[in-house]
């Protein structure tokens, strides 16, 4: 296995450090390469993302990502020209979020119930499409313009992917969210999208919600989801809704997929760079390690990815709640989970 | 004043007459007018929002709605020909929606401070500007797109809008809720025009928060927010879950204000017309009673507007929580305490 891992900024290297040393548990053999992409290469080189360095990261099997992003860098540089336009260059159309509420966990609900969703989130259009614009600049009759681009390709390969995703599940019940009493067009061409491929899906029920009712839902009956199906900007919203009521970001992973796999796919935690916690080791590893369980699912190694997955929710359900550990100690804590024997047979 | 009432679908002409029922205590000379807007118009005559009509309404000082949607009605008829239509025609850009946390209340969160917000909502542009379209519909070379339209005028009035509430606030406070790192056009509008403005409001503190990380804090640290200003969508996403938090939907109340006065501004309960349970006395007329509280308000009747906004809180702070009582035994407790003498020195 090739990986290529990408560090980032704040921190992305912390994390990335401990789930490197989950993966080296079970894949002792992978090659792994470090590209120092982020605000320090910005700051020393004006550099983003070269396209030889593009074309590096072709070559590998996954790509392993840390967090993007720096106060001493402008709003949006990095996250446009590193982030979405890996995703968008990698053809990363299926974002997926899953969202977990794992025993032992205190999440901020009084009353949760099982919260065990997936959100598959288109990645590649929408209105991430990047269209849009400024016109009259600093006058009074200034302009500007976001356009949500919205393709039959682009919708429905995203919405066959989540009806795969929910036939696996024991519920197998899917839910497109989406705002379609206002955003006629895209709501429109989502509907029957969603309505087509169905069809080839009799076992999976199908539910609609608009976006401002999801969000009502995940506070006061989350347990209504399994699989989830939504546009890009809907699926940056509510997952990180999600991630909240099942504990925080600090636990929530996620991988972008290109479910072709002319492209690797990439993993990251769901969180931020935290410049405030930078370099203290008050990040928790753990999204980042479930990010490597998700990437070794989507490799084949389903075992792997299960056993990584089976420690991360044992150190949950035993650990502190009040004070989890340093970052080192809870990635040696999820190491020597992973490595262990009882695990490794229960997996 | 002059009154124009459309009590709507489902639940709404349930609240409106709770509602009625306080305002008559407040403003016993009163002219209201009845409008039959909604579904059954629709289904016996295909009329959503007739210009007549709209010109009828023109001629009220303030509009009082209940709820607009049905089953019987495909999704969007209702909500773009006749709610969004009368938010347009009516040039209601701000879109006014407190969210309280009221004592006695239980929300959703195991811990959630002191609530007290007040989400500015453009209401006239952005996504909801009708904008876009369907080409080669029905092939697989289908594309859909939804323009955002965001103008310095509409921004400049609404901003404006939520810097002077601030002012009027003890924590004078105000927060941009937008997605800049990702729609940079629009982003960028948004927060010059916050800055400019700011300006002449040394005295407002400003926070800037992405909607994705703003739902999180609604739910780990919802105190945080005072004045909330932000774009039509983000605003309906993020009011539906503020309400969600502070009680539920059922609380929650909402002013679609033309700050100019040209045209009559109107009133609603941020709740839906809930047809599976209209007509069986079931549905919460408070969050239409809080929106006559607003609509006083805003004509300029500060102390009945605050008697009515006290009787509600006497009443959520002693009322039984699990069986508040009736859709009507609520509005008669509320109509009670608003005329009664305790409150009205109080107020
Ligand atoms: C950093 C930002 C561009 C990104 C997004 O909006 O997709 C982030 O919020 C995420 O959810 O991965
Ligand atoms: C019914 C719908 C068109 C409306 C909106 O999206 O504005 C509603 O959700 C609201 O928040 O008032």
């Amino acid at each position: 296995m090739r990986l290529a891992v990408i560090p980032g900024d704040g921190i992305g290297p912390e994390v990335v450090s401990e789930a490197l040393k989950v993966l080296g548990e079970v894949a002792p053999t992978a090659e792994i390469t470090n590209y120092d992409l982020g605000a320090a290469r910005w700051h020393a080189t004006g550099e983003l993302l070269p396209e030889s360095v593009l074309g590096e990261l072709r070559q590998h099997d996954a790509i392993l990502l840390g967090a993007v992003g720096d106060p001493t860098v402008p709003s949006g540089i990095l996250e446009r020209g590193l982030l979405l336009r890996l995703r968008f260059e990698m053809d990363h159309h299926v974002n997926l979020r899953p969202a977990r509420l794992y025993p032992g966990v205190r999440g901020p609900l009084s009353e949760s119930g099982d919260i065990d969703m997936v959100v598959v989130r288109e990645g590649t259009e929408g209105p991430y499409a990047g269209n849009g614009g400024l016109l009259r600049k600093d006058t009074e009759h200034e302009i500007a313009t976001e356009i949500s681009v919205n393709t039959a390709f682009g919708v429905r390969r995203v919405v066959a992917d989540a009806f795969n995703r929910a036939e696996e599940r024991p519920r197998k019940h899917l839910t497109l969210v989406h705002k379609t009493n206002v955003l006629e067009h895209a709501g429109s061409l989502w509907s029957r999208i969603v309505e087509e491929v169905s069809l080839e899906h009799p076992d999976v029920t199908v539910a609609y919600s608009h976006v401002d009712a999801a969000t009502i839902h995940f506070v006061t009956d989350p347990s209504r989801f399994d699989v989830i199906v939504t546009d890009n900007l809907f699926g940056d919203i509510i997952t990180d809704l999600a991630a909240a009521v099942t504990g925080g970001i600090g636990l929530a992973a996620s991988g972008n997929l290109d479910i072709t796999r002319r492209n690797p796919s990439m993993f990251e935690p769901v969180h931020g760079s935290a410049p405030d916690i930078a370099g203290q080791g008050l990040a928790d590893p753990t999204a980042a390690v479930l990010s490597v369980s998700l990437l070794m699912d989507h490799l084949g190694q389903k075992e792997a990815s299960r056993r990584i997955e089976a420690s991360v929710a044992f150190d949950l359900a035993t650990r502190d709640q009040a004070s989890p550990g340093a970052t080192q100690a809870i990635g040696d804590r999820l190491a020597a989970l992973v490595s262990s024997n009882t695990l490794r047979s229960a997996g």
